[in-house]
């Protein structure tokens, strides 16, 4: 994690600018977070965690109540709202609903989502007496289903590695694994790093283009065959970084 | 990692035997492994931290000469023979060919490699000026593919996140990884696991059936984007186990 030396430019040639630090992230200590499917165990989980490193969050759900209510169980400063609400009110809208209702809830907010940066952190799963697999939705992967029913809008992906219940769980101080980020402009991307980095315990990692999101989402299944196996909360780390 | 303790009966039912330790593996030292493709940098790379544990090696290659003198470089026993006569005497064949040479490679050694443990680390992907992306082969994945190819072994999929540079360097003692184990058969699986936790730093975790090997395969190719922005040789850990 130590700065980058300049690089020493080659006879005859113009001098290179010195690569960025890759650990240089922006302050995100005042942008509003939006948890969209903010209910849900991954969703109230994550809502948690960044409220208790001091984010303002606001989580959303199709019923204003029910996200109040569920506003209200978590605390730290959390405030619910209706899905529309929710994304129209935050800076960065994480998506944490279901895939079953993944398309349908992205379309129908377009508009209130356009201009801002969605992370999506849903994982296409199926599950029979095996267990999970991987499902490949048609765009490549959920990701770039979002983007591309969003194209107004700035699309990352992370988050998919997270124990719902270890982020529940009050009495964990830190969460011990990384966060792979993976986007396409290199500025949202340092902006989830950074969102990610906020939780004690956690690192956001740049993990590559949309492209290879697919197989981010899908190695929940290993996951979840790891938690089975071994009666773990499974999640990772990057090493030599 | 701590054994686990027997189940209380509820009455009026079955006692339950107590669920097996997922740690406690198998005594692999007296296997012979063979690893296919063993001229290329993965195949020495594993052939070497294998070799240096105390496991009897040979490197297979399409040329018995080569294989040898690779195996000379290698040192620490390892022999090399061509492809055929490096799975006919191993008890344990890996494979690491190229995935372009992957099918036909396997193909032409289905009688070798009958009866035998198949671990395929092979990692199908493409690459372009955007960097590497998934390749999804027809059977779903590399592993996959192996065994339709190969109706008479038993095979599983390990060893996909390892940097061969890190394998290689001979001044490092441990590597800092865990290997993701996915197979059929609990028995194959354990066997897999136990032979890379003979490598100092890596534990070997079972990951999930095959029918989940694409995802773990093609992770590879995030890791060579978190490689690229960190400058770093990046592998995984599996955390809370």
């Amino acid at each position: 994690m130590t700065s980058s030396t300049p690089s020493t430019p080659a006879s005859g040639t113009a001098p290179k600018a010195a690569p960025k630090d890759p650990w240089d992230l922006p302050d995100v200590s005042g942008l509003v977070v939006g948890v969209l499917g903010g209910t849900g165990d991954q969703g109230r989980g994550l809502a948690y965690r960044l409220a208790k490193a001091g984010q303002k969050v606001i989580i959303g759900s199709r019923a204003a109540d029910r996200a109040q209510g569920a506003a209200e169980e978590i605390g730290h400063g959390v405030e619910g709202a209706d899905n529309a609400d929710c994304a129209r009110r935050s800076d960065i809208v994480i998506v944490a609903v279901p895939w079953d209702g993944h398309a349908k809830t992205l379309e129908s907010l377009r508009e209130e989502l356009a201009g801002k940066l969605v992370v999506d952190c849903v994982n296409p799963l199926g599950f029979d007496k095996k267990g999970a697999y991987a499902l490949k939705p048609e765009e490549g992967s959920a990701a770039e289903q979002a983007a591309a029913l969003l194209p107004d809008s700035r699309v990352a992906a992370a988050f998919h590695h997270l124990s719902a219940v270890l982020l529940q769980d009050t009495s964990l101080e830190e969460i011990d694994t990384d966060v792979m980020v993976l986007g396409e402009e290199r500025a949202d991307v340092e902006l989830v790093q950074a969102l990610a980095g906020r939780i004690p315990g956690m690192r956001g990692v740049f993990a590559g283009r949309l492209r290879n999101a697919h197989q981010v989402e899908s190695l929940v299944a290993n996951l979840i065959s790891v938690n089975r196996r071994y009666k773990a909360h499974a999640g990772l780390r990057v090493t030599d970084i």
